[in-house]
Protein backbone atom coordinates (compact mmCIF):
# COMPACT_ATOMS: atom_id res chain seq x y z
CA UNK A 1 0.00 0.00 0.00
CA UNK A 2 1.08 3.32 -0.71
CA UNK A 3 0.07 7.15 0.44
CA UNK A 4 0.55 9.42 -2.33
CA UNK A 5 -1.27 12.88 -2.78
CA UNK A 6 -4.38 13.34 -4.26
CA UNK A 7 -5.02 14.13 -8.20
CA UNK A 8 -7.55 15.56 -10.01
CA UNK A 9 -7.79 12.29 -11.63
CA UNK A 10 -8.32 10.34 -8.88
CA UNK A 11 -11.74 11.97 -7.47
CA UNK A 12 -13.88 9.33 -10.04
CA UNK A 13 -12.09 6.25 -8.05
CA UNK A 14 -12.60 8.03 -4.65
CA UNK A 15 -16.29 9.54 -5.25
CA UNK A 16 -17.76 5.38 -5.62
CA UNK A 17 -16.80 4.83 -2.00
CA UNK A 18 -17.70 8.22 -0.34
CA UNK A 19 -20.79 8.13 -2.24
CA UNK A 20 -21.50 4.28 -0.67
CA UNK A 21 -19.89 5.59 2.87
CA UNK A 22 -22.58 8.79 3.21
CA UNK A 23 -25.45 6.86 2.04
CA UNK A 24 -24.57 4.31 4.21
CA UNK A 25 -25.47 7.13 7.08
CA UNK A 26 -23.43 5.51 9.71
CA UNK A 27 -20.11 7.90 10.07
CA UNK A 28 -20.49 11.38 8.30
CA UNK A 29 -22.81 14.40 7.88
CA UNK A 30 -22.18 15.55 4.36
CA UNK A 31 -24.92 17.14 2.88
CA UNK A 32 -27.51 14.23 1.37
CA UNK A 33 -28.17 13.95 -2.64
CA UNK A 34 -24.49 15.02 -3.48
CA UNK A 35 -23.91 13.91 -7.04
CA UNK A 36 -20.10 13.16 -8.17
CA UNK A 37 -19.42 16.94 -9.43
CA UNK A 38 -20.66 18.49 -5.91
CA UNK A 39 -19.13 15.72 -3.77
CA UNK A 40 -16.11 16.97 -5.65
CA UNK A 41 -15.69 20.15 -3.50
CA UNK A 42 -16.80 18.89 -0.17
CA UNK A 43 -13.22 16.46 -0.51
CA UNK A 44 -10.65 17.59 -3.13
CA UNK A 45 -10.41 20.99 -1.07
CA UNK A 46 -7.89 23.27 -1.87
CA UNK A 47 -4.68 23.86 -0.34
CA UNK A 48 -3.97 24.39 3.26
CA UNK A 49 -6.28 21.12 2.83
CA UNK A 50 -3.97 18.22 1.98
CA UNK A 51 -5.90 15.18 0.32
CA UNK A 52 -4.34 11.98 -0.16
CA UNK A 53 -5.15 8.44 -1.54
CA UNK A 54 -3.90 5.16 0.01
CA UNK A 55 -3.43 3.03 -3.30
CA UNK A 56 -2.68 -0.21 -3.80
CA UNK A 57 -0.05 -0.20 -6.67
CA UNK A 58 -0.98 -3.66 -8.41
CA UNK A 59 1.10 -6.21 -10.25
CA UNK A 60 0.58 -4.49 -13.25
CA UNK A 61 1.07 -0.75 -12.41
CA UNK A 62 -2.88 -0.44 -12.37
CA UNK A 63 -3.38 0.91 -8.99
CA UNK A 64 -6.47 0.64 -6.98
CA UNK A 65 -7.38 3.80 -4.79
CA UNK A 66 -8.23 1.60 -1.20
CA UNK A 67 -9.30 5.03 0.62
CA UNK A 68 -8.70 8.48 1.13
CA UNK A 69 -8.07 11.13 3.41
CA UNK A 70 -8.07 14.72 3.98
CA UNK A 71 -6.42 16.83 6.19
CA UNK A 72 -5.72 20.64 7.44
CA UNK A 73 -6.23 23.91 9.73
CA UNK A 74 -9.18 23.04 11.78
CA UNK A 75 -9.70 26.17 12.07
CA UNK A 76 -8.20 29.59 10.48
CA UNK A 77 -6.33 32.35 12.19
CA UNK A 78 -5.81 31.56 15.92
CA UNK A 79 -7.08 28.48 15.47
CA UNK A 80 -4.45 27.00 12.25
CA UNK A 81 -2.23 25.08 15.02
CA UNK A 82 -4.17 22.86 15.70
CA UNK A 83 -4.88 20.00 12.62
CA UNK A 84 -8.19 18.13 11.55
CA UNK A 85 -8.94 15.19 9.34
CA UNK A 86 -11.29 12.91 7.57
CA UNK A 87 -10.97 9.80 6.84
CA UNK A 88 -13.14 7.08 3.71
CA UNK A 89 -12.14 3.67 3.67
CA UNK A 90 -13.51 1.91 0.42
CA UNK A 91 -16.08 -0.56 2.20
CA UNK A 92 -14.57 -3.53 -0.01
CA UNK A 93 -11.07 -2.91 1.16
CA UNK A 94 -11.60 -3.38 5.24
CA UNK A 95 -9.58 -5.33 6.95
CA UNK A 96 -6.48 -4.54 5.40
CA UNK A 97 -4.89 -1.76 7.63
CA UNK A 98 -6.03 0.88 5.09
CA UNK A 99 -7.69 3.16 8.11
CA UNK A 100 -4.91 2.86 10.45
CA UNK A 101 -2.26 3.62 7.62
CA UNK A 102 -4.11 6.84 7.22
CA UNK A 103 -4.02 7.73 10.44
CA UNK A 104 -0.35 7.16 10.75
CA UNK A 105 -0.12 9.20 7.84
CA UNK A 106 -1.93 12.16 9.38
CA UNK A 107 0.19 11.81 12.97
CA UNK A 108 3.92 12.54 10.54
CA UNK A 109 2.34 15.05 8.27
CA UNK A 110 0.94 17.17 11.24
CA UNK A 111 4.25 16.51 13.37
CA UNK A 112 5.97 17.53 10.16
CA UNK A 113 4.35 20.62 9.59
CA UNK A 114 4.22 22.22 12.62
CA UNK A 115 1.16 21.33 14.11
CA UNK A 116 0.69 21.37 18.01
CA UNK A 117 -2.49 18.98 18.17
CA UNK A 118 -5.36 17.28 15.87
CA UNK A 119 -8.82 17.42 16.29
CA UNK A 120 -11.40 15.30 15.41
CA UNK A 121 -15.03 17.77 15.50
CA UNK A 122 -17.15 14.45 14.80
CA UNK A 123 -16.78 10.84 15.20
CA UNK A 124 -20.03 9.35 15.48
CA UNK A 125 -19.93 6.86 18.80
CA UNK A 126 -21.17 3.92 17.45
CA UNK A 127 -18.15 3.94 14.93
CA UNK A 128 -16.69 1.57 17.57
CA UNK A 129 -13.79 0.10 14.60
CA UNK A 130 -12.85 4.04 14.02
CA UNK A 131 -12.92 5.29 18.01
CA UNK A 132 -10.73 2.24 19.03
CA UNK A 133 -8.19 2.75 15.93
CA UNK A 134 -8.14 6.51 17.23
CA UNK A 135 -7.57 5.76 20.35
CA UNK A 136 -4.87 3.49 19.73
CA UNK A 137 -2.93 6.29 17.43
CA UNK A 138 -2.68 8.39 20.74
CA UNK A 139 -6.05 10.19 20.84
CA UNK A 140 -8.57 11.04 23.85
CA UNK A 141 -11.98 11.66 24.10
CA UNK A 142 -12.56 15.36 25.09
CA UNK A 143 -16.63 14.51 25.33
CA UNK A 144 -19.77 13.66 23.67
CA UNK A 145 -22.04 15.81 21.85
CA UNK A 146 -25.29 13.96 22.80
CA UNK A 147 -27.78 12.74 19.65
CA UNK A 148 -25.91 15.06 17.32
CA UNK A 149 -25.81 12.33 14.16
CA UNK A 150 -29.22 10.93 13.10
CA UNK A 151 -27.46 7.69 12.60
CA UNK A 152 -29.56 5.93 8.94
CA UNK A 153 -30.07 2.64 11.46
CA UNK A 154 -30.09 3.69 15.06
CA UNK A 155 -31.46 7.18 15.14
CA UNK A 156 -29.89 9.71 17.23
CA UNK A 157 -26.31 9.29 18.92
CA UNK A 158 -23.80 11.22 20.04
CA UNK A 159 -20.37 12.63 18.06
CA UNK A 160 -17.31 12.46 19.84
CA UNK A 161 -14.94 15.23 20.12
CA UNK A 162 -11.29 13.51 19.83
CA UNK A 163 -7.56 15.30 20.66
CA UNK A 164 -3.89 13.86 20.29
CA UNK A 165 -1.67 16.72 21.19
CA UNK A 166 1.70 16.46 19.49
CA UNK A 167 3.77 19.24 21.32
CA UNK B 1 -33.25 47.09 21.41
CA UNK B 2 -34.71 45.65 18.34
CA UNK B 3 -33.51 42.23 16.74
CA UNK B 4 -34.44 42.03 13.11
CA UNK B 5 -32.98 40.14 10.34
CA UNK B 6 -29.71 41.96 8.85
CA UNK B 7 -30.17 43.21 5.54
CA UNK B 8 -26.86 43.67 2.97
CA UNK B 9 -26.93 47.84 4.08
CA UNK B 10 -25.80 46.34 8.02
CA UNK B 11 -22.29 45.20 6.60
CA UNK B 12 -20.61 48.78 6.89
CA UNK B 13 -22.40 48.87 10.64
CA UNK B 14 -20.74 45.35 11.49
CA UNK B 15 -17.58 45.26 10.72
CA UNK B 16 -15.84 47.85 12.80
CA UNK B 17 -16.41 45.97 15.50
CA UNK B 18 -16.07 42.82 13.75
CA UNK B 19 -12.93 43.63 12.72
CA UNK B 20 -12.22 44.82 16.17
CA UNK B 21 -12.95 42.13 18.22
CA UNK B 22 -11.18 39.52 15.66
CA UNK B 23 -8.18 42.15 15.98
CA UNK B 24 -8.39 41.96 19.88
CA UNK B 25 -7.59 38.38 19.56
CA UNK B 26 -9.67 36.90 22.59
CA UNK B 27 -12.56 35.30 21.18
CA UNK B 28 -12.76 34.20 17.94
CA UNK B 29 -10.65 32.16 15.57
CA UNK B 30 -11.29 34.12 11.87
CA UNK B 31 -8.75 34.71 9.18
CA UNK B 32 -6.12 37.37 10.31
CA UNK B 33 -5.97 39.94 7.73
CA UNK B 34 -9.53 40.27 6.60
CA UNK B 35 -10.64 43.35 4.94
CA UNK B 36 -14.47 44.55 4.77
CA UNK B 37 -15.18 42.50 1.24
CA UNK B 38 -13.33 39.83 2.85
CA UNK B 39 -15.04 39.28 5.72
CA UNK B 40 -18.71 40.27 4.84
CA UNK B 41 -18.93 36.52 3.63
CA UNK B 42 -17.64 35.11 6.99
CA UNK B 43 -20.40 37.05 8.72
CA UNK B 44 -23.13 37.40 6.31
CA UNK B 45 -24.03 33.93 4.97
CA UNK B 46 -26.87 32.96 2.83
CA UNK B 47 -29.39 30.80 3.85
CA UNK B 48 -30.00 28.28 5.95
CA UNK B 49 -27.50 30.30 8.00
CA UNK B 50 -29.73 33.23 9.55
CA UNK B 51 -27.94 36.59 10.48
CA UNK B 52 -29.43 39.28 12.98
CA UNK B 53 -28.71 42.84 13.94
CA UNK B 54 -29.56 43.76 17.70
CA UNK B 55 -30.31 47.70 17.00
CA UNK B 56 -31.13 50.73 19.17
CA UNK B 57 -33.65 52.25 17.15
CA UNK B 58 -32.53 55.78 18.72
CA UNK B 59 -34.65 59.09 19.37
CA UNK B 60 -34.77 60.03 16.19
CA UNK B 61 -34.84 57.19 14.28
CA UNK B 62 -31.53 56.60 13.29
CA UNK B 63 -30.88 53.32 14.38
CA UNK B 64 -26.94 52.36 15.78
CA UNK B 65 -26.30 48.53 15.20
CA UNK B 66 -24.99 47.11 19.02
CA UNK B 67 -24.48 43.53 17.76
CA UNK B 68 -25.26 40.71 15.29
CA UNK B 69 -25.27 37.39 15.57
CA UNK B 70 -25.47 34.52 13.31
CA UNK B 71 -27.17 30.86 13.75
CA UNK B 72 -27.92 28.02 11.59
CA UNK B 73 -27.18 24.09 11.58
CA UNK B 74 -23.98 23.20 12.88
CA UNK B 75 -23.78 20.71 10.27
CA UNK B 76 -25.36 18.95 6.99
CA UNK B 77 -26.90 16.56 6.30
CA UNK B 78 -26.81 13.41 9.48
CA UNK B 79 -26.26 16.51 11.37
CA UNK B 80 -28.79 19.44 10.33
CA UNK B 81 -30.85 19.03 13.50
CA UNK B 82 -28.10 20.70 15.74
CA UNK B 83 -28.13 24.24 15.52
CA UNK B 84 -24.71 26.55 16.13
CA UNK B 85 -24.54 30.23 16.87
CA UNK B 86 -21.78 32.96 17.00
CA UNK B 87 -21.85 36.02 18.35
CA UNK B 88 -20.04 39.95 18.13
CA UNK B 89 -21.36 43.07 20.53
CA UNK B 90 -19.78 45.76 20.08
CA UNK B 91 -17.47 46.68 22.71
CA UNK B 92 -18.93 50.07 23.00
CA UNK B 93 -22.41 48.72 23.83
CA UNK B 94 -21.50 46.04 26.23
CA UNK B 95 -22.84 45.79 29.94
CA UNK B 96 -26.63 46.68 27.98
CA UNK B 97 -27.56 42.86 28.06
CA UNK B 98 -26.85 43.28 23.81
CA UNK B 99 -25.16 39.19 24.58
CA UNK B 100 -28.13 38.25 26.51
CA UNK B 101 -30.85 39.66 24.28
CA UNK B 102 -28.91 37.73 21.04
CA UNK B 103 -28.87 34.44 22.67
CA UNK B 104 -32.16 34.60 24.06
CA UNK B 105 -33.18 35.14 20.36
CA UNK B 106 -31.00 32.44 19.16
CA UNK B 107 -33.58 29.81 22.13
CA UNK B 108 -36.52 31.19 20.36
CA UNK B 109 -35.29 31.03 16.67
CA UNK B 110 -33.87 27.64 17.15
CA UNK B 111 -37.12 26.06 19.11
CA UNK B 112 -39.17 27.18 16.48
CA UNK B 113 -37.07 25.75 13.97
CA UNK B 114 -37.42 22.67 15.52
CA UNK B 115 -33.64 21.96 16.27
CA UNK B 116 -32.47 19.40 18.63
CA UNK B 117 -30.04 21.64 20.11
CA UNK B 118 -27.68 23.73 20.39
CA UNK B 119 -23.37 23.50 19.74
CA UNK B 120 -21.09 25.84 20.46
CA UNK B 121 -18.11 24.67 18.66
CA UNK B 122 -15.60 26.88 19.97
CA UNK B 123 -15.88 29.01 23.12
CA UNK B 124 -12.38 30.55 24.61
CA UNK B 125 -12.37 29.30 27.74
CA UNK B 126 -11.00 32.61 29.00
CA UNK B 127 -14.19 34.39 27.83
CA UNK B 128 -16.00 34.10 31.34
CA UNK B 129 -18.57 36.51 30.46
CA UNK B 130 -19.42 35.01 27.57
CA UNK B 131 -19.32 31.32 29.09
CA UNK B 132 -20.99 32.54 32.25
CA UNK B 133 -24.12 34.07 29.82
CA UNK B 134 -23.90 30.17 28.40
CA UNK B 135 -24.50 28.14 31.06
CA UNK B 136 -26.83 30.74 32.69
CA UNK B 137 -29.15 30.25 29.24
CA UNK B 138 -28.78 26.50 29.82
CA UNK B 139 -26.09 25.50 28.05
CA UNK B 140 -23.40 23.24 29.33
CA UNK B 141 -20.05 22.34 28.93
CA UNK B 142 -19.34 19.20 26.92
CA UNK B 143 -15.83 19.32 27.13
CA UNK B 144 -12.82 21.29 26.59
CA UNK B 145 -9.86 20.63 23.61
CA UNK B 146 -6.77 22.29 25.74
CA UNK B 147 -4.66 24.83 23.62
CA UNK B 148 -5.91 24.98 20.99
CA UNK B 149 -7.00 28.75 20.55
CA UNK B 150 -3.79 31.04 20.23
CA UNK B 151 -5.24 33.87 22.97
CA UNK B 152 -3.45 37.53 21.73
CA UNK B 153 -2.64 37.85 25.15
CA UNK B 154 -2.20 34.49 26.89
CA UNK B 155 -1.06 32.51 24.56
CA UNK B 156 -2.79 28.85 24.15
CA UNK B 157 -6.34 28.28 25.88
CA UNK B 158 -8.57 25.64 25.48
CA UNK B 159 -11.69 25.74 23.69
CA UNK B 160 -14.86 25.06 25.44
CA UNK B 161 -17.54 22.40 23.46
CA UNK B 162 -21.10 23.75 24.69
CA UNK B 163 -23.95 22.15 24.04
CA UNK B 164 -28.02 23.06 24.96
CA UNK B 165 -30.50 20.51 24.61
CA UNK B 166 -34.38 21.53 23.48
CA UNK B 167 -36.17 18.85 22.47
Amino acid sequence: MIIRKAVTEDWPRIWPFFDQIVAQGRTYAYPLGLTRQTGRSWWMEPSPSHVVVAVDPGPDGDERVLGSAKMGPNRPGRGAHVATASFMVDPGAQGQGVGRALGEYLLTWARAGGYHGIQFNAVVETNTGAVALWRALGFEIIGTVPEAFDHAELGLVGLHVMYHRLS
